[in-house]
């Protein structure tokens, strides 16, 4: 192997911290969590909000069933222990891109307060990681759509499968939706057009300083 | 909440792909897997590497054992079915993090064979995922630093340790490391410095396209 001459590498040992990343990108990294019941709209919304950022040059990555449950979480199934992990995981990795100056975009169900209450704090705590610095903003978006309606569209037919028992534990039929307490955002599909949801998020994102209008 | 009238906002349906998003942020992903003996220098090159690729705009985000270790994979351990879910967790995020537009770097002794392999294989062969296009360049860097010289640096004492029966089943002493058979790269710390290491990893990243030099 020929070994170029590097006249241009400059580094210093140790690792860059995420003031130093987000600087040189030019970039804030987040996390915002949308929560709401099964056909509530979240990846509608988030799909949305994700092509707008993209388009306009910003880092932005959504985590959702298709990409998690069939790769990172594929070995975790419906248990209370295993769903308790799957949105562990899901939070560390959010935490990861977001670190990574990047707009982490997570679309689960994540019924429990708890569990999200937990990446919060992941997110929120981690002032002193390998990259340094302070907290990262969590920014938890309820997508709060009545289960009625949720019911009516049901565009996977597992609301009518959870009613005839064929699902057991199915968020809002057998097993509990606890709605956040204290969302950075409520957003309210059956009222509001995927534009205007999208723009409450950009207003969001702009409010905590994560994007410029 | 006024909702603020949305005139701005222009969205398909659908998820956006891999090759537009790329394309808007004018950006190429990738994962970048350095493996090699405790104290090989993995971590340095790797850090290095990083550090220029940021300072030069380039989203460039590194997964090692601080951020993974005490994150994500908090809940395993060393058995032999820890370690492999272990080495998959990382080769999954890395995935995610390469489809983001992120030159993904990993640093991790991963020692088998098999284990790299299965990374390999999930990034070659995500043609059809959630963002769709062509399946994603994994570029495994071996750094090869011989074990005699891994051995006198010992910076955690863990040679040391493991010599004297301390701890159990260390690569190199009485775990077996696997070297990688086709690497994309070969790296040689004691004969290379680490400027003329990111030099290499530069190349071969132009190379196959994933940043201009």
């Amino acid at each position: 192997m020929s070994v170029q001459k590097a006249t241009n590498i400059h580094w210093h040992a140790g690792n860059i911290t995420r003031e130093e990343r987000w600087a040189a990108l030019k970039a804030r990294g987040c996390t915002m969590w949308f929560t709401g019941l099964s056909a509530s709209g979240k990846s509608t919304i988030a799909s949305a909000l994700e092509q707008h950022l993209v388009s306009r040059g910003v880092h932005c990555y959504r985590l959702d069933g298709d990409n998690i449950r069939f790769g990172l979480n594929k070995n975790l199934g419906f248990s209370a222990e295993d769903r308790a992990e799957n949105i562990r995981r899901i939070g560390e990795v959010a935490k990861l891109f977001a670190d990574s100056g990047c707009v982490a975009l997570t679309s689960f169900i994540s019924p429990y307060r708890k569990d999200r209450d937990l990446c919060r704090e992941l997110h929120e705590k981690d002032k002193a990681g390998a990259s340094g610095g302070g907290g990262m903003p969590f920014l938890e978006v309820f997508v709060d759509t009545p289960i009625e309606v949720c019911e009516l569209r049901d565009p996977k037919g597992l609301y009518k499968k959870a009613r005839a028992g064929e699902l057991k534990g199915f968020t809002g039929i057998d097993d509990p939706y606890e709605a956040p307490l204290k969302p950075e955002l409520v957003l309210k599909p059956e009222r509001m057009s995927v534009e205007e949801s999208v723009v409450a998020c950009l207003d969001l994102l702009a409010a905590r300083g994560v994007i410029t209008r």
